[in-house]
């Protein structure tokens, strides 16, 4: 059975479980025989995890704005280019742990007059949007508390305070907004079985609609 | 004494002796009184020097031509911010050993329809040209068997061969004419002191018109 590609991404304020809801439709999908692929950014092959590394790393704020967005805009297209567009052509599934939608929403929250710029380079060297996109929604108060709960992640996109979680919120439901053709908002409040059971009933649509 | 801020690059094959040029320069202007920033691309700060390092180093073929492109201009992005744009503020003399006009050149030489992309790219972040460019144009028979005589440098750059070196020629020589405003060809296939007399006389004409 040949099925046509589709480019699902979750997004979502930190500690929204949308990594968690990422693997699990991974798990859903292949246990029903779908090829999947799950990946994430910043990073998702070796060339964009190096130039990552290089981003996230070290003084804050060695990189402006601008040049950072030149680095993941880099790595976005190496990840493009080696991980997302052959699986694509292979017919596969691929579930992309944040994508171009959290550039524009970080981008869009430190200075607003990046935006126009972020999308100019994305219509340049990307060009690709993602087939529907999941945005896990919920109370930063909640998420907040959650991510604070795992360990190992990088200092980054963390202890960014709750005022600026509750922007980041608002960025992301403006998004959905703009992009609605393609955007699906999850309430992320509930248990974690709930929101897979609605994501897995979104994708499905999805996938009724891509044909096999 | 103040000065306006000059922003002068070199470009040419490798052998031009252009290198050698700008460091000559640099040290005449020096002699004069000017405050001199000598640089270089690809790199020029310490961040740029870096994404040199992550583009140059390892695998020729691990970057597609368009990763590479935003890799360089993420690097000339943080040399212009870092390096250039403050010299230039400060009314400083600023000589930089390539510039936009390599990635011009080189790209365009590989693959003729990256020349726009990388013109978008330039007009989209960077969207500074060079007051005075000096093409130190040479035979590349002659500018190849310069190049070999030297060491430590970076295998992308040598070994392209006498063909693709023509080639390149060529391609600085259409891009003095595309820029003629700001592009003059000097000769370098003479003894490097006269060369360096050529470059001086014509340096001297762009401070005058820069003025006081």
């Amino acid at each position: 059975m040949t099925r046509q590609g589709l480019f699902l991404t979750f997004e979502g304020i930190d500690g929204s479980g949308k990594s968690t809801q990422a693997r699990m439709l991974a798990e859903h999908l292949q246990a029903r025989g779908h090829e999947v692929v799950l990946t994430r950014e910043p990073g998702g092959s070796p060339g964009a995890e190096e130039i990552r590394r290089l981003v996230l790393e070290g003084d804050p704020d060695r990189w402006s704005a601008e040049t950072e967005i030149l680095l993941f805009t880099a790595a976005r297209r190496d990840h493009l280019e080696r991980t997302i567009a052959p699986a694509l052509a292979a017919g596969k599934v691929v579930i992309c742990d944040r994508f171009a939608d959290s550039t524009r929403m970080y981008q869009g929250l430190s200075r607003g007059d990046l935006r126009a710029l972020v999308d100019q380079l994305h219509a340049l060297m990307i060009g690709r949007e993602p087939d529907l996109t999941l945005l896990i929604d919920m109370d930063p108060d909640v998420g907040l508390s959650r991510a604070r709960g795992r360990q190992g992640r990088e200092e980054r996109f963390e202890d960014f305070g709750p005022a600026l979680q509750h922007r980041m919120r608002q960025g992301f439901l403006s998004l959905a907004e703009e992009f609605a053709d393609r955007f699906r908002i999850v309430d992320g409040t509930r248990d974690i079985d709930s929101v897979a059971g609605d994501v897995a009933a979104l994708v499905s649509g999805a996938l009724q609609q891509a044909g096999p």
